[in-house]
């Protein structure tokens, strides 16, 4: 309940026209990826226009604004800061004018190696007017342009010089560039809807907008669409290794969400299954925390042949302006946010199922709620194994100093947070939660080994 | 999903202050029940402050707001319009001077006899600045307090006037009191928090606060409380009849909500588990439509011995500013809203569960969409009854013509949503989905009869 | 600079329609009256719409606003609080429904038996959801509405019972009426633009919307417009008396107004040119407070034969949303409203008029500023005599003990505001500045004797 | 009153702190200069932070985010757009990294070597995000910044690139340095206030914050202010002409300012007194139109003798917002904006004097306005002269197609606005009206010569 995946991108080349629309139906259904700011621009005619600002996607556009951007092109983004910072500026696309025309650029993921690239950019002679990765590759494509024959090509260059997570989509006055980075951290598929081609950075914004799956964009590829036309740069696939974030399948993803062949839902539910297999305990119900954690409650519940209940309404009307109880105060979130059921939990041992466990706060309420709705035992059981290690590569898991599980062991976590008995999944059950996806896993922040080494300075 | 309650309500003194703080919360835990306006008034050292306007609780106030408000005591509204129309002035409580001081009036409900009342109240030279009950009743009382000894037997001598439903609560600079129709259409609950005393709509909003639950008002009752003290004056209990609305079970209630001693979850899951004895199906997963139909789902599932499985994801995003597709758009307003599982339903035969039918035009974009995604079959349940007849008492069921029920035989609607079959709880059993509850029900809604004749005029 | 006006009405009859635009342009030319809320109530078909708000009439309105109102009546308001709050709730027209449909009242002015009125509506089981006399004065109306055959009779023989200053406009479904009260306080006048019938607080609006003024309304009467037909009612007139507030022309009314016959401007001029009779001195220049200080400033200096000077300029950008140096600041709040020009001033014996002194703390701060910029003398002027009473009639004079003259002899005020002389107009000269008006004056701010005896309550 | 500004600029530092509110005051004094957008940065601690946005001075900053920006240095800017377009994203000043830390740009004024320098950048591979000048001198500085050993030498190398008008300031982490353009387009004026050192575009800023006006900023000089001490680099100074808009005196600055030594009132009275000279006339009363007119109208009335009246009052209440009437409504925008004083004009044979005649429009409009009022004779001088060519140096003077000098003789346009004379002030005059200016004089737009030749592209 309080990691945040950085970003969540979405482009469309659609001949038909009101690409602003669709890229608005798009990112709807990817708003999940960042709730902060959002923006979408478009090409009519190879003009670039373009919309962003801070919040949601519904409270950003309207529909004037949305027939005003049209497009028979457009890239759109939401976004959740973490290093940037909460500014407008930072919201994307980022659009600027370069030695070719103009470029829109949306970035879903974190480099590493900004600090040397910023520096060396800086060097010769570059102002920086944003902290945000989008325009250091923006700088880095508009460096490679003046060498290269295309923008396709630039890019494919450009990248080369970039180190971590990219998922990027690219937009000139005639042609719209996916590319993803070698390393494949990040989501990001390609769909049709007839003529109409579209990337996302899920599955599930492509079902949103009437569009058919199509495939996985490789890591290392990059795809270009102009005029219809759709071709595949692999030049940097040859290097490239796959590192699919494996928490985005525990808890970033929709879980209506298709990702490198494995439904994420599915893939909740195996972890369920696993931990029942881990951490059985004889008990009379199991429940989920909503709502990451129902699917593998559901997943524990069928393998352990416990009943299935649902121990926990969530508040569907808790956003952003909420005002915060307090810390004295009787009124607290998780009861803001979570309605316990005594009907379902009152008089029983209760498996009490959630995504994962950070600083153990929520957790240690949320055990509290359940005794107070007449529980007789908790136990607590995380679909995710602990976090010991930061992520380097577009999400907000917080310091070591933050993390419960880079202090305590599971026993003195069980304690503070007042479950009669934990389990953690373990790594080895985690790497087998999605049996149906065709890529390896990055699991950096369970394991503090990445596949990108790390220097110094990060 | 097309049906709306009117309001919800929430009063609250706590000697402790702060009242306005811990009615925020409150209405946040009731904002379901009416998501257009809302409002606080409350009391300090006997003077009455208030704060309303259209919009969601987290709109409408801010911290600053609510430190101004303070108050030893507090009532607060939710409102979903229906014959008042989206008008500011319509947002409660209202807040008045009278020839005592002032008063606070929030309601929940809908009058029958409206129409003679405010004529009656215009012959003595009455001004209406809304078109809410609230004024009304408003007057009502400050009628009756030109004869009445004191504002609580005022109250009680207005409301005998009152025909219809009303769960309102009454605040005076020195009292706070609830009162109940004497047929308890709508729900009213009370409850304590060390010394505070609390009123609300429903229980989940007690929890919400950290107050425990102490027991319903009864049709016809009069609460008072006064400097802490809490009396109660039964005057109109004699000729009360108990007719609460059963589709707050089925739709309106919260989940984690206990109605007169009925878990609303429950009634749900014994509404899904009377449809599987009702409608058995031969098949291979049973879902329900988000949220409302999942509980009904799990009941379904464990009676038939089906596995129960999540077939469809909500988008939680989508609010009040969201901009519908156009008709012959790709992009269905379903499918924005909802996204198809294929790992659950793809080559299934499915089981779909909803709440209810009202139109039938959502039900038939659903099936399509399961059908996209694979499904093989799709046996819609419904776990109302067919809708035949509109509501007088506080929801916005539609006239006749707009329900499908009242043009179509099931088979038809059956065809009409291209299902595979379609089946509607029966009567019979929908009065059995609530065996806690310790009241009688309106079903005026699934019969066309009801606890009031209603008149020519409504 | 301290004093404000409570409000200015508008109201006008168009049988092409389009009225809430017309009413806003007149809301515009009007705004001087009242800067914190406004609002336009419209009739379309004899139906009832309107719109208001805090803010000025540039925030409140939009185009679509305007054009969903459209009318072929409508009644406009400009309101400054003073008694009522500022509260959204008190913004006018009120609108409402009473025994013969619906009502839009608008009032400029102050009763002075409100307390008693109140009272007795009460005591009949009235309730009141404002502060403001508009809402009394439609109870007054509805109550009387009972006994007469005609909206219009029942205006007049609701106004016999007010007591104080009302210039007002009541909209029917069908009619507009217009009335002023028997001691005229307030100005009110009618034009004609086509086949319209326009009312208007002063008539700069008239000309602002491009209507010819046609006549004041008279003290105690009412006109009545009715599908464009005119008459007047004049049953309150017998009685009636003339006191046209005298500060109007000193500083409310704009200077393109005439007022009873006389041009504001013009009697700002002759109160310069008395003050120049009255209070002579050598000196190099003549310079006025920006605004209503220039004209009494040229009337001075075209008497006195000293020539006259720009000797402050006013920063145009100053609004409500500005936020005031603190008191220790180098940029006083004078200082950032008015600029010195050094050109004119510099060594110079200068004349400095004013509209008035209220509290003395400005003009002490523009003397200041006028030495900073190398004047060697500043001789102060006030075109009104000392304030030494409140108005009980619609505008906020402060209190005694506000009042810089309650406390302070003339020498006394000289040596606090720092000036070489002093000099207020006088009484006498006062009732001379006027001499083209048809009317007699209230002078009671500078008299304390008003023609209304005021009683112990107010 | 057709004619903007592009912009304003506004810098100080003051060990004292709290620079972002004295910022805030100055740009209120400079709002003239600009409406449309407006920003502040500030250094605390070497820290850069910036709040900028559309809208005014008013609007955009608040106590809180004042407090937010303290700062021990700052700098803020108001902007009227012509080229650049409304976008958010254009808003002043530009903060940026670079090679050396962070720097924020405000510019006031407009180059003509835009399109050779932006080329000349992205072929280093430079990317444009806004359409701003500011983006390109940062890049300039940058690129200078590499080579030089100071921020104040990179600006003093980048500036010898750059052709047309710049009054420019500059803020480092540590320093804050202004720059004028060598021809002198736009004024640029330093002061003090204890230890603090001001840069403003007008004096009129200095006073408002309280400070003493210093000096100008020479044609071509940089000043750098760093711990408070100030030094001067001069080496652009030599080959420097002296070219102030002599627009800036006729209409753009605040009359209270003053410009090289100049009185900006007693300029424009000094026109008026000419146009007395050049374009006598038998008539009863000279008037002006507010705000512009209002000054050369006292010169006209003091030269000729013939008495100086106030024959047009201004709504002070239009603003941005303000929907203009449709093309055949009676209520014309000339009508709302200003109101004629028929007291003053009927009768009478009028001059009234305008600042300029651009398209003719609002001129027929006024001349009608005052026929209305009874004016018998009205003859129009303008205080400038015709206008027959664009300004290339930031005013947004139409093109020739939309000046009706440039396709209509004197007399035509007399005809056309309906006076019955007309005289433009000559050009022989108009560089006379400023006796007192230390400078020379762009006339460009009255004569389509300019101090550097404008190439084909412009």
């Amino acid at each position: 309940m309080a990691i945040h995946e950085e970003c969540g991108v979405f482009g469309i080349y659609d001949p038909m026209g009101d690409c602003a629309r669709t890229a608005y139906y798009g990112l709807y259904a990817l708003q999940h990826r960042g709730q902060e700011a959002c923006g979408i621009a478009t090409i009519n005619d190879r003009e670039l226009s373009f919309h962003k600002d801070l919040g949601l996607v519904g409270e950003v556009f309207d529909e004037k604004t949305l027939d005003e951007l049209g497009g028979t092109m457009a890239v759109g983004h939401v976004r959740y800061s973490t290093t940037g910072g909460v500014r407008r500026e930072n919201a994307q696309p980022l659009t600027l004018k370069y030695v070719k025309g103009t470029l829109a650029v949306a970035h879903n993921g974190n480099l590493v190696n900004t600090a040397q690239l910023r520096t060396a950019f800086e060097y010769r002679g570059a102002i920086f007017q944003t902290t945000t990765d989008s325009e250091l590759i923006a700088y880095a494509i508009a460096q490679e342009r003046l060498r290269c024959a295309s923008a396709e090509e630039a890019v494919c260059q450009a990248v080369k010089g970039l180190r971590g997570a990219y998922s990027l989509i690219v937009m000139s006055a005639r042609k719209l560039i996916a590319a993803r980075d070698p390393w494949g951290f990040r989501p990001l598929c390609m769909g049709r809807r007839g003529e109409a081609v579209i990337f996302a950075s899920e599955s599930c914004a492509l079902a949103a907008v009437g569009a058919e799956f199509e495939r996985e964009i490789d890591p290392g590829e990059i795809v270009v669409v102009e005029q219809g036309e759709v071709r595949s740069i692999r030049e940097n696939c040859a290097a490239a290794t796959s590192h699919m974030c494996i928490f985005e399948y525990i808890y970033f993803a929709r879980p209506d969400s298709v990702i490198c062949g494995q439904s994420v839902h599915e893939a909740r539910r195996n972890a369920g299954r696993a931990l029942a297999r881990e951490f059985p305990v004889e008990a009379d119900v199991v429940i989920g925390v909503p709502d990451s954690g129902l699917d593998a409650a559901m997943g524990y519940a069928e393998e352990s042949g416990i009943p299935y209940g649902v121990g926990l309404v969530k508040n569907r009307y808790i956003g952003r302006t909420f005002i915060t109880p307090g810390q004295r105060s009787r009124e607290t979130a998780v009861r803001l946010k979570l309605g316990a059921l005594a009907s379902c939990v009152a008089g029983k041992r209760v498996v009490m199922i959630d995504d994962s466990i950070v600083r153990g706060t929520t957790s240690r309420q949320i055990v509290g709620l359940l005794r107070e709705a007449g529980a007789v035992q908790v136990h607590m059981r995380s679909s995710a194994p602990p976090f010991i290690a930061p992520c380097y590569f577009g999400t907000d898991i917080p310091d070591r100093e933050n993390l419960i599980a880079c202090r305590h062991t599971v026993e003195e976590i069980r304690a503070l947070i007042g479950a009669d008995s934990l389990g953690f999944l373990s790594l080895e059950a985690l790497h087998r939660i999605a049996p149906d996806a065709s890529c390896g896993f990055c699991d950096g922040c369970f394991t503090g080994s990445y596949p990108i080494q790390i220097g110094q300075e990060e």
